[in-house]
């Protein structure tokens, strides 16, 4: 890959210590999901097994559950391309840092529980300042739900 | 009231067991958040103070809780509609259980940590198996989100 990159790091692991405590996302924070947001050639890829309590009815994963890994992973999609787009190397510049200024999931399906979920995502557009992010929710080889997330970045502080 | 409901349960104190189990909402999962709404008036309420893990970038709310905490609210309220229009009377009927169709936040400013949030909602469209619900979250007075979600109805097991 020619970002510098490694393809072996989430996202989130170059993410600065003061941005990593996000409940859903930051490596620091104990109680949080730790989701971790991979590149893998064109698309993002975002993976967790909710744990049996994350059901909705019974049998079928929690829509804020969803709605959470599709949120870390559209502000991580959105570092990823920024950094890409800067041809930036982690090793000397930290991960941007987005945030979500508008969700939106369509749940297609029930969302099976025991299955690890896969969240795949693109850009669909992009300016410096905001990425707006496509999903796709896999669960047992079916798309279950379809994330659009507009994610602003974080200006660092001055 | 007219309907029949006592002003001082939620309606989740009215799901059928096999429907309470909810990590949002489900009065019987104890791992869950217990999010319970209210009628006040002619706009439903959920309140929940977030736990000082539920944050995103430190001092804010997580924005995939905001969005569980809406999604919940918002097929609490679907059932609220239903039980009123239907003028059921929870002593013989149980409230109906309504699932996200599709769920859209838009995260107008962060929310801050140590408040109570206070989600209210009310109802702009419905039919028989339909309903879109529309929120804005508040804490410490201000709006901080505004939520949209398509509720449809779960149809009984027969």
């Amino acid at each position: 890959m020619d970002h510098g990159l490694l393809d072996h790091d989430a996202i989130q692991d170059h993410y600065l210590p003061e941005a990593a405590w996000c409940y859903g996302c930051g490596r620091l924070n104990e109680h949080g999901f730790h989701l971790r947001t991979f590149l893998e050639g064109e698309v993002t890829v975002t993976r967790f097994t909710p744990h049996p309590y994350h059901i909705a009815l019974p049998g079928s994963v929690y829509g804020g559950l969803i709605a959470s890994v599709i949120d870390c992973h559209s502000t991580g999609t959105a570092a990823w391309a920024a950094m890409r787009a800067e041809g930036s190397d982690p090793a000397t510049v930290s991960a941007p840092r987005f945030v979500t200024a508008a969700l939106h999931v369509d749940y297609l399906r029930p969302t099976p529980m025991g299955e690890e979920l896969e969240v795949r995502g693109r850009v669909k557009e992009m300016t410096e300042r905001k990425v707006i992010v496509l999903s796709e929710l896999w669960a047992a080889g079916e798309v279950c739900a379809r994330g659009e997330v507009v994610a602003v970045r974080v200006r660092p502080a001055s």
